[in-house]
């Protein structure tokens, strides 16, 4: 059994996290950290999980999680970075689902999340979770940076194209939209029921922070720095979902739908759909699947949709396929778990 | 392994119903059966079934029902009283999901569904599934009538007090609100997201198929014929859940909190929540869990708050349940998946 | 023309009360104020005015105020009554949205809102501003108390019951369904689209604010003390609307659609459904209306249904309706809108 | 006063042109027919019209209909061609919410609409009613064909950009969003609640009927045929509303904004919103607006972001805004109500 610890995790990718971690086979819960709730059990919180999780809430202390096997950051921003090395060096995995880790570069990190990286001399060693691109280097990693939401999905719907090098990598158009959940737990006025009900707006059009992530998955796919990317997100009126349509200029001729059946022959958890699909975010809500299915209705420009759970494949499920990578376990156990629908 | 067929399966009880059969290590799914549908995939149908059930839908067939040990009519109304006897003597064992079993008294039955019933000399062997209530006389059934949606959270919300002799039984309230998955996969303009979505609006309160079916629980707990309830339900703009509000007159002092927790002590899937709790549907989502709180908020009438998710332990979860049973296995085995929050 | 101030202006109630202003033909906007937002123009944080109302925020000049004929409270509970005084003094009129004047008894008040009141010489003087209940008294009213919005659906709805006495009004049950809307623009983890969609709850079962304001209407319509009821608000997965499911035992035989339509005939803004109907929050939505339907489905007990648009008839348009009855116009002038229907 | 015909009206269009056209003081509607509905009160099956609509449906009758000014058709594609030339030479004018009048080419409209034209010789005097492209053509006009809604938001965000020149035509993109209530009150699986809420997905891609409409647009402000378009519509878990984010090369530079607030200047319907804005779909839910942002945010993709309400400046307004322009009248006369937000 692994044992697992969680700081933060009173947010939506702590809630997930402990879903997933329940019912997993290998997992051992033994601590779940929030300096606000400490004291106060996990299911009053969040009452899904009464009798499947009775632990309570505590105050993040060191030297209990240096105990654990493997730790996963559920924090906000910033949190990860404070605390990373000291578990590393106690010869504790750490998976952050929070962004400290995912740009290589420090100086972008800096500029785009506003705050001085607390260690920037692990940013080399960290591994970027998205295992459909990285897994041999995640089987020994020490530390995985797991990925966004957006970046999961806008990636691997990118992937096979800028791999095979046939599209015109700079000018690449990802329109994103997203449930919002994707926004946290957290009180903004805008994420109120009230305000973001029966309304779709576009948001962060001048730059968002997902933006250079992905910017860097597609610059390292394509083998140079010269992609370029402009990235749309959307809020969405429902809770769960991420469908990201792409957009893509065509510069050489290819079986579109067999470059993507081969690209992700023998992968869990992407599943290419037949051709002429439409995919639905609620075909994969609650399971760690991302679907895809690319379309050329005419001319040159190459349409791919891809969908996601923003929670499970663009958060606590992905850190869980992570979790099963690094420890060398069935790379679905415990994510086996069939979407909810309707 | 127990072979287990499904006649009908294109709604939304079908579809959850392989979501957990799918999951369940005792079952082996061998057919589902859909005369429309005849020869397309059920993952066709159901996206989030891709690579869960590989079975396509077939023309109904005797001959391979028969082969069946269990056979689950996931069918509307007047469907399983044809082909029960059939089964039942080739010695396979029946659930029906819809209302076929669910009433005793075959003229009562004729009159709320407007249909001669075709074999009213089954109605006094059919158990009724609700567990909670008839447990042991589900270990030998053969033929099981799987409770209503409605039915299962008032029934469970009610028991204790019913039960106990405790409250006014003459003039008990039941205010019912469920989302729109109660009313099946089927296309009447009231079921539109453009109509259903941003509303709320009651239904049926002349007389809802639901309220003879309740009442017969009610009476049979009471151990009297003269129980009257008044049953209002309302259409909710959600999915899935049903927020069943009860409300009754206290004739004897009594500690309801006490009498609530004894009465569900060891039950699986019942959960009786601290004094002073709200339970909300969104905690039993996806799972087979019927949450309950009860109240005296002044005087003598007592409000009992009891919620469940209308698709599983309002349907599939307690079919699966009820399977369970019938074939001696761990009740809750297949049905331990967490509800998913947010 | 009105010369009309509105003091806070950044809630739902505020922003309502803006487009039913702003298309009054005898409504002049003169002031609208926010400490937090002064000097932000109203159509920034409200876009939906944008090209209708012009206006910035201010800070809240007493000697600005002082100058219109009329000013609304838009504010949370405990500003108004800090502010009356001395408007009315200077011979300006009051309509308070909030519930600083809505209770008779100054203890009562205290005890439910958790402070001191500021002026309870002014309680008495207050007109209830319910219009099918108190259109007389307010003619010639300076001070409006204007009602919640459960108490505006729930009193509407029994009002007739209980003034013709056939009723038992001591186990009266208002069973109350409301959009998020209800809770007004602020920012609890609760009413996040992500908390608050897909879900039904009960809340405030124990008490609630309104359930002595809905007491007192009874008791002045029923013309004694002893009314008895329980009051069970829901909080419902839409923006707008509430729906009063309201229970009652009849000790008195008496034609209850003739009761009803005989009571609101010539009311403007009830409307009494035909016998059998289920009246919906969306035939109200952004209008005016209450829509009633009442029901007799076996035994004694009365059921009645009851809807409005609670930022409307529940709110700033019953505001205005007060409006025009202080200033001897048209009842209905300003609030002709139809409701938005889907 | 204008006698005013609707043929068919028992859809969200028609609901919405008879709320526009309750509130018109220049209008008088005198039938509305309905071959299924045909005896029934119109606020039966559309209440929120209780009030202030009292006709009821009948079946359509040339003599009646003769004797209108004005004939709206909010019917399914294929009814207003086979209908217009009667009422043409009769006098009477005609505005088609549907497809039948749209494209130019008979051709082209048989091969997307599947079906054989009724009156392609009535094509070439259609005007199409998209008044920022049209105004002057428009008030001589006796046949009016009223643009679809995805057609409206998507041709006004292109408009400025097309008009002057300054994008690479060939490749422009147009992501759309659409709330349920575009595709109809009609009972497809696909629209259910049960469906589409908490969901969103692609369809069309292939090909859209829009499209062509679209394609016929932009060459005529390019005035060229080789404009190139890849549109992708979107299924929104909304009632109303919709987004379309628009992707072109910039071939030249320009001041965006002031190159769009130029071209809208003056236009009461379209409101460009400061540079840096996202538009949101609820501030135009229930208004005849279009609010338009562009966006510039790096490298020479420019980003328009473009949302209307689709039953109002996509259906039913716009309609009355053609009639308003049809017969003199002031463009904006019974259009001023105010969008309902939240």
């Amino acid at each position: 059994m692994i044992k697992v610890g969680i700081v933060g995790g009173t947010g939506y990718t702590g809630v997930e996290l402990l879903r997933l971690l329940a019912g997993h086979p290998e997992a051992e819960l033994r601590v779940i950290t929030s300096r606000s709730e400490a004291g106060s059990a996990v299911s009053e919180m969040f009452p899904n999980l009464r009798g499947h999780v009775d632990l309570a809430f505590s105050a993040p202390d060191p030297a209990v999680l240096r105990k654990c096997d493997l730790v996963f950051f559920a924090t906000p921003n910033g949190t990860a970075m404070t605390m990373a090395r000291e578990l590393l060096e106690a010869g504790v995995r750490v998976i952050d689902l929070a962004a400290d880790f995912r740009l290589k570069d420090a100086a972008l990190w800096e500029q785009w999340y506003g705050m001085r990286h607390a260690c920037p001399e692990l940013l080399a060693e960290a591994v970027y979770g998205l295992p459909e691109m990285n897994r041999e280097a995640l089987r020994n990693a020490r530390l995985v940076a797991n990925p966004g939401c957006y970046p999961t999905a806008v990636t691997l719907g990118f992937l096979p194209l800028v791999e095979a090098g046939v599209v015109d990598d700079k000018h690449l158009i990802a329109d994103a939209k997203s449930g919002v959940s994707g926004g946290g737990r957290k009180t903004e006025i805008g994420y109120l029921l009230a305000e973001a009900s029966e309304n779709m707006k576009a948001y962060g059009v001048a730059g968002h922070r997902h933006l250079p992530e992905i910017r860097q998955n597609l610059m390292r796919i394509a083998g140079r720095a010269a992609v370029g990317l402009t990235f749309v997100p959307h809020l969405t009126p429902m809770i769960r979902g991420i469908h990201a349509t792409l957009y893509a200029g065509l510069c050489k001729e290819v079986d579109l739908q067999a470059l993507f059946v081969g690209r992700y022959q023998g992968e869990p958890f992407v599943d290419v759909l037949p051709a002429g699909s439409h995919p639905e975010t609620r075909t994969v809500r609650g399971g760690n699947m991302c679907r895809i299915a690319v379309h050329r209705p005419a001319g040159d420009t190459v349409v791919v949709l891809s969908v996601i759970d923003n929670l499970v494949k663009g958060a606590a499920g992905q850190a869980v396929q992570n979790m099963n990578i690094l420890f060398g376990l069935e790379e679905t156990m415990g994510l086996r778990g069939i979407p909810l629908l309707p």
